[in-house]
């Protein structure tokens, strides 16, 4: 259906909303109070609520999966591919926080449709793959356990949308710079010799 | 209030009905339903359904703080409390998935009350001073931040609740040892000299 003008607002208003109180107890009169309409005017938007959760997350997660596919192509060390996945990542929850906090809350590893399930499972393989080839190519621990290792990271990055605060690059490239340090490199110290 | 005799089944139908729908989109009608006895006859053991959230959720997020709080005291390297602490949080999930599911997905994180906000502050704070302690004594990297590190690995633990396929101590043991590996050791491959 085309959308009227104030779409944009209709959607940041129920990413605001679902991430507050939940998609299950949202509801679409929550979110006309939130954007200022009545709830009869949102029906010009969208016929039910998953049709604004779908909105509300398939910007970012679209992003997030076309960057992790032109990075798989690239020739590049696994460990800058990391670097980047981890950035990226960060990157997306610094700018667009209550999109984020909806996708990671009502839709990753949940299963609530095909198309969702094979979004989730692309990515997952797509950074599961950076840990493959860095063993491949001898940079990574042989014994390495390349499944665990990109449901960790995906995990530890899903779950900054619980305690990051948002609205500042040079901290999302800080956090992203240790998160990689992090993975790549472990807490123990790295003796010499 | 006492609790009649079929308290362990309202609590157990709750915890499978709440991760299966959130919490929001969960009625007292549906853990009715699941359980199998009449709506009404379930307020003879609750005055609300929040009273069912933290019953569902509470043993388990006590057990597993008590378990780092005695961690804490011991005299342990840094190394091995950091796998005890990944090895009791998936052994939990391992038994207790759909509670842990609720307590991950409704609670952890999100600020709904003073004393979970506090509960959830302590177990962070404890798993925070494993790495410092590890820093400390010249055993972790002196670089690692060990806050990220913390938060990180809490992440991944409690994305678990996402994928892990509960039922299999034996599995449980592989996974904590795989992650413990990863926050330890890192993907990079240790040359010798």
């Amino acid at each position: 259906m085309p959308r009227p003008s104030r779409w944009d607002d209709v959607v940041a208003a129920a990413a605001r909303v679902f991430s507050q109180k939940g998609f299950g107890g949202a509801s679409l009169e929550d979110v006309a109070n939130e954007v200022g309409m009545l709830k009869g005017s949102l029906y010009n938007y969208i016929t039910s609520k998953e049709d604004l959760l779908f909105a509300v997350v398939r910007p970012d997660a679209e992003e997030l999966l076309s960057h992790a596919r032109q990075l798989h192509a690239k020739d590049l060390p696994a460990s800058e591919k990391l670097r980047q996945i981890a950035l990226v990542h960060i990157e997306i929850i610094d700018r667009h926080l209550p999109y984020v906090s909806v996708y990671v809350q009502e839709i990753a590893g949940r299963g609530i449709s095909q198309e969702w399930t094979d979004m989730d499972r692309e990515y997952m393989s797509l950074v599961e793959q950076v840990f493959v080839e860095g063993v491949g190519a001898g940079d990574f621990d042989s014994a390495l356990d390349t499944k665990m290792a990109a449901r960790s990271l995906i995990g530890a990055l899903n779950w900054m949308t619980r305690w990051y605060e948002p609205g500042d690059p040079a901290q999302a490239r800080a956090k992203a710079a240790q998160l990689s340090d992090i993975f790549l490199s472990g807490a123990l110290a790295r003796r010499k010799g």
